[in-house]
């Protein structure tokens, strides 16, 4: 909120902090929206995958001969057919500490996974493709599976990539703080938490899918895709098809979901492209649910074991963890198998003043379909770990949970931690108060006694973070990423009617980047915001941008935005600066004007200059190019910015069925400035309602040979409405400092704390019976059995 | 030729210059363009235009209630269904010089020429829409038609605009130097030429078309239109519409020629997008060769009475010209109907140093189809009206004819004439000595004495002419048009595979831009052609641009794209310098590398810059923001440049028959920098064939009743292959000093010399006859009355 300012005409409303409506509503509302399985091109063809059966072995023989005599059926690829080449993401780590797993378009010669693609084949419709599918016929040699994390560190694992010497693709070990092993040798207390979190599936709404056809005339690859980073898909659809970038289009529509899934490149929209490169036909891949549920992108499937030094006041001295990721067969483009334990390592001392620092990460291969980032990426997992300490030792150390994370939260801003991360100012502190205070004075805290009186399980628990946001170019690459995804570009321009358009690398796939993004380029401008309209989506209409994930729009798109938006005023008041002869700061915008700060009522209207600007350049000075185009790049060269939340909740256990009933759910949260309050609350929400599905329902579970067993909704429990609570959401506001915007990034808090304040909730529901959970999911079984342990321990007696 | 001699590497082969073969042309020759007609959309109608029977007259009703009943037609609507707003053009001139004349989409209460469409029919197919057509009653009161200019000037002429005063649409008296009357009252001679220039079509071989639809979910009309003028358009159909200009996205596919009749916004375009607004449907409009004829835009109906005084050594001492030009019932946009008579007025001393000048240049209103610019606009008319008057003067002073030119071409530059316009240099003299020489070593004037002496008609014609090119926003405003078509934008990319990709606000429509812009870049960068492509015809690509027209896109919108470039190139050399930590002026271009200038060995190759620049921002001096693109605009503030010719063709007329075969045509021209000689050359031909048909063949009449006689090529004699010899063309070259590739302009010069040659030729072939002819086209029938005059005169005796 710094320039601007000056810029709004006195008394003039302004739209950022305002909950605007979303202008996407009345589109999607109606149904007008344009998802990709909308598109629908002359002579399109539809694609299905040939997908192994077998989690791991060599591919013997693959026969398609059957498959071609299919009805309907056009054509049918192996990838010696299609020829495209490998997607391979890639840290600049030495060899000891990374190892490249370049993943085939088509599986070549190995199979890794269940569901990973070994041919493609194209039909006149998809019921004649899936037909296709079914009449493939390809042998396997198959090896023994590396179904879990543990199997795949064991000195006799089978190797999942013939050509490394080992299935640990990333093993760091960072900080190290000198003496830490003193430190936990003289502590006063010293707490463990191993836990094991549960694979997940990012599970958009629409699935993944892809509509790509050359254009003969643009010579250029059309890929429609559904993705969050679309010039990502544009730079890696080159390089495996061999086209220059200019060559490929990447286009995407609207889209439902992503939630970090999309923000890797699929193998399939690739394919589908090579097919339609091949064929000079528009080729149509819709992924249906079953491959999305088993054969997309999952995550989160961690081991942590972890322990914390403790003085007897309940302050921390040490933390030492090992964390191991479960990360599938291959590393995604961009953020390679690092991106989970990369995170964990660098960010798992988190809201807390942690003296002492040591973490092993590391990235294992398994049979297993690939990991991608998931909304939050690793933090939902070390925030639990580290929560579960503090109430731990909480416990130990008979103190009140909320008390002890007092003596321990980062107060004094900015922090330089031990893992060298400076943190930005945050009310890391008071919304732990505001958060407590709420639930106190809803009379939790009696509810609870009078439950526990009359034997019933309530638990109350909480959990403090913060989150990482605005990664610029510097964070990515401290992270050592071989292509670094930091700055995003934006181009505003005014047409000749006064209206704007504004473009961005940013994808919004659920963000609101139509209302947020344009609140503020009209509040930049003083401008109406039926005038602003955002386009996205479209590699052709905006040199890069690194898309949307990890909460970066709002903080760094939004900032691109703005900056744009800015130049584009400037170029409005040079006009009416050299109209009235006078210096440029003599004038300002405001009301879809430029007026004069010493006479307000002195202006000239937009649609006066934006004519003046092209249909009368001969009436311009010299010193002013014609056309209101402005173009503007934001990136961050600090450690980011950092948004921060406490969620409460309450839970009550069904003694008879080890249900867990969430009674209250309170979120504090802190994104900086609010752009859309009624966005950033739909993103707590979504982020609550996924969280909550981490830590009580949903797991990807694969059997000894590495079959998922989850494969429909039947057999991987997706919470509804029923299971997630009404959430109150209060906001406080810490603005960042370095945005152009104030803003810090809201997309992801919710997921990330929702897990630790349900799992400390059960834990403090069932404090009576002793009992302690530390993986997630918990399920009812789990519950019940803990409910009723001393039942359980007789009839296995 | 400025810029980048010093961004080539020593000894690199420029391509500015060279022959490059058409880029354009593998996919055209393969039929793999892209039309209008080639675009179909799902659930496209088809429209045609109920069109007026009559010349003039008022609309008293409207039924299309039985249209609406025939099988397949899905809608019709009149002007007060469509509510489309008119397309008004203006000037910003007096009141007694231009009386505007709102066009409007659909005729609404009186129709002013056949063929002006009244309302709109929309059916499944093309064949349901004319017989939708058919079906439709319209009834009319008739008023008298205006069929010629003489008609509409006099006091008793029917009102074609009532709310005008009169038919007179323009009517200007420009320059009338002091004295001129005591000149020509005391000159040694004076001569005079009274021509009629015949009403033609530019008669691209693709016809006008249009497919319109709404895109619902960009809020945008998407226009698929057929028009040199992409942003022009966007701009009349936002106006007309009520939408902003970004709601409208005007996107133009290949075009099968323009010549101008699509430089200006055609109502058919806008009514086509209007009825896809209401139905929200694409809608379709082929226009069919008989509207293409007799309803599109026509041209060059001119009638020209000047009077020429000159001193007995031939000298040119004054110029008298009044100029009528018959424009039809409307002004079109954007150039009015004053395009013709004040680009006359304006111009017409041209190569020549005439001292006084004085001038009256009318625009009249008949009851025809509207005129719009066609290739040489005016030029092919007044240029054949001075080299008839020099021609004359000649014959009268007992002068040869080139030597008369001798004396008074402008042979010292810059040259600022009696009409205030500054000519930059030339080779005026340079082109007439070659020409001339050229026809005298092919011995054609010892041919013509032969053939005299056997009583055959052969005859040697020439015309000099220059052409302002290169019209920039001062040129425009100095017509006072109330939009000033200027300036012309590029934005050139480099992509991260270190392709480039530059748009341009001109369209080619067959000036193969595709080719010549991208070897202005190939140069500019030292980049391999295959590198770059042209993007163009995509209102939403860039923000502005004026299209082309006016031979301006070499001039204008390639210097816009040689800035462009060389901003990128700026931007390139600055990543390199800062790697080498050198001032950016010791590095330069060339060979898709930046090398040191003090060290060439010392090399970046472009793809690794490329890369840097948009996927290792973090390694970016602080002070270069990422990407790699570059916007330029450029502007002309002067009087333009000026291309020059002389063409000398020699003809022979057939006695028995009357036609004038051509046997042979010399064409030395100087468009400056020819930036692909073939593609110069292929811009002579075309313009010479189109100026022989002007000369001889084409012309649109209209009987006493308004009605058009020529609505088939039955009626319409276009020349082909059989009537057009082979030219042979000589360049010199004379650059530009203001545009930044030297180039001045080449769209036109051939159709404007080749009337006066051709009709020189003929009445040089004609002089042993007496007789003298100066109305084009030149008939059959008119030659051998010329040359049968006595059995003519005996047989009306």
């Amino acid at each position: 909120m710094t320039r601007g300012e000056d810029g709004a005409r006195e008394g003039e409303g302004r739209l950022i902090g305002r909950s605007v409506p979303r202008r996407e509503d009345p589109r999607l509302l109606t149904g007008r929206g344009r998802f990709v399985d909308d598109i629908a091109l002359p002579g399109m063809l539809h694609a299905q995958f040939v997908r192994s059966t077998v989690a791991h072995g060599e591919i013997t023989a693959i026969d398609l001969g059957a498959v071609r005599t299919v009805p309907g059926v056009v054509a049918a690829f192996t990838a010696e057919d299609l020829k495209a080449g490998d997607i391979v993401a890639r840290l600049d780590r030495p060899p000891q500490e990374f190892v490249p797993t370049a993943m085939p378009v088509l599986a070549r010669d190995r199979v890794r996974y269940v569901g990973e693609p070994v041919a493609i084949v194209v039909a006149r419709d998809a019921y004649a493709a899936e037909d296709g599918v079914e009449a493939a016929r390809v042998r396997y040699a198959v090896r023994p599976p590396v179904t879990s994390e543990a199997a795949a560190l064991a000195d006799d694992a089978p190797l999942i990539h013939a050509e490394a010497a080992r299935n640990t693709l990333v093993d760091v070990e960072l900080f190290a703080t000198d003496g830490i092993d003193e430190v936990f040798a003289t502590a006063d207390r010293v707490v463990r938490v191993e836990a094991r979190t549960g694979r997940q599936n990012a599970l958009p709404l629409e699935t993944r899918g892809a509509v790509a056809h050359w254009d003969d005339r643009e010579e250029q690859l059309v890929l429609h895709t559904c993705t969050q980073v679309p010039h990502q898909v544009r730079t890696v659809a080159s390089r495996c098809l061999q086209l220059a970038e200019r060559a490929v289009r990447v286009v995407v529509p609207d889209m439902g979901g992503g939630f970090g899934l999309k923000c890797v490149v699929g193998r399939e929209e690739i394919a589908a492209a090579a097919a339609a490169l091949r064929l000079r036909r528009p080729v149509k891949w819709i992924e249906d649910r079953k491959d999305a549920l088993s054969a997309s992108f999952l995550a989160r499937e961690q081991h942590y074991a972890v322990r914390a030094a403790f003085d007897a006041n309940g302050r921390i001295l040490a933390l030492d963890a090992d964390v191991v990721c479960d990360m599938g067969a291959y590393s995604c483009y961009p953020f390679t198998a690092g991106i989970e334990p990369l995170m964990a390592a660098a960010e798992m001392p988190g809201v807390y003043t942690v003296p002492a620092y040591r973490v092993r990460g590391r990235a294992v291969a398994t049979n297993k379909a690939p990991s991608a980032p998931y909304r939050g990426v690793s933090r939902p997992q070390y925030v639990m770990v580290m929560e579960r300490l503090f109430e731990r030792a909480a416990r130990e150390l008979d103190l009140d949970p909320v008390e002890i994370r007092r003596r321990n939260l980062i107060t004094s801003f900015p922090y330089t931690g031990v893992n060298g991360i400076t943190y930005d100012p945050g009310s890391y502190r008071e919304s732990l108060d505001l958060c407590e205070r709420t639930l106190r004075a809803e009379g939790w805290y009696e509810k609870q006694r009078t439950a526990r009186a009359e034997g019933r399980h309530l638990g109350i628990g909480y959990a403090c973070f913060s989150e990482r946001t605005g990664y610029g170019s510097a964070a990515f690459a401290q992270r050592k990423m071989a292509v670094v995804p930091g700055f995003d570009l934006s181009e505003a321009r005014m047409d000749p009617s006064g209206a704007v358009t504004v473009t961005t690398g940013t994808m919004s796939h659920g963000q609101s980047h139509e209302t947020t993004l344009a609140q503020i380029v009209a509040d930049e401008l003083g401008l109406d915001i039926d005038k602003v309209r955002l386009h996205q989506g479209d590699t052709d209409r905006i040199a890069y941008g690194w898309g949307t994930f990890a909460s970066r729009s709002a903080a760094i798109g939004g900032s691109a935005v703005r900056l744009a938006a800015g130049r584009l005023g400037d170029k409005l008041r040079a006009l009416a600066a050299a109209r009235w002869d006078v210096p440029i700061d003599r004038t300002a915008l405001g009301r879809g004007e430029v007026f004069r700060r010493d006479d307000p009522d002195t202006a000239i209207g937009y649609v006066e200059l934006a004519e003046l600007a092209y249909l009368r350049a001969d009436l311009l000075p010299k010193d002013i190019e014609p056309g209101l185009t402005a173009t503007a790049s934001f990136d961050v060269f600090n450690d980011g910015t950092f948004s921060n939340a406490t969620h409460g909740t309450v839970v009550e256990l069904a003694p008879d069925t080890g249900r867990v009933e969430i009674l209250r759910y309170v979120c504090v949260e802190d994104c900086g400035v609010a752009i859309n309050p009624q966005v950033v609350e739909g993103q707590c929400r979504g982020g609550i309602a996924q969280g909550i599905a981490g830590a009580l329902f949903e797991r990807v579970t694969y059997d000894a040979q590495g079959e998922p067993s989850a494969t429909s909704f039947m057999d991987y429990k997706v919470p509804t409405a029923h299971e997630i609570p009404d959430v109150a959401i209060h906001h406080l506001e810490t603005p960042c400092a370095f945005t152009e915007t104030g803003a810090k990034g809201a997309g992801e808090g919710g997921t990330i704390g929702a897990p630790a304040a349900v799992l400390n909730a059960v834990n403090d529901a069932l404090c009576p019976t002793g009992v302690e959970l530390d993986d997630t999911p918990i399920t009812p079984e789990t519950v019940h059995r803990a409910l009723h342990r001393r039942h359980y321990q007789e009839s296995t007696r």
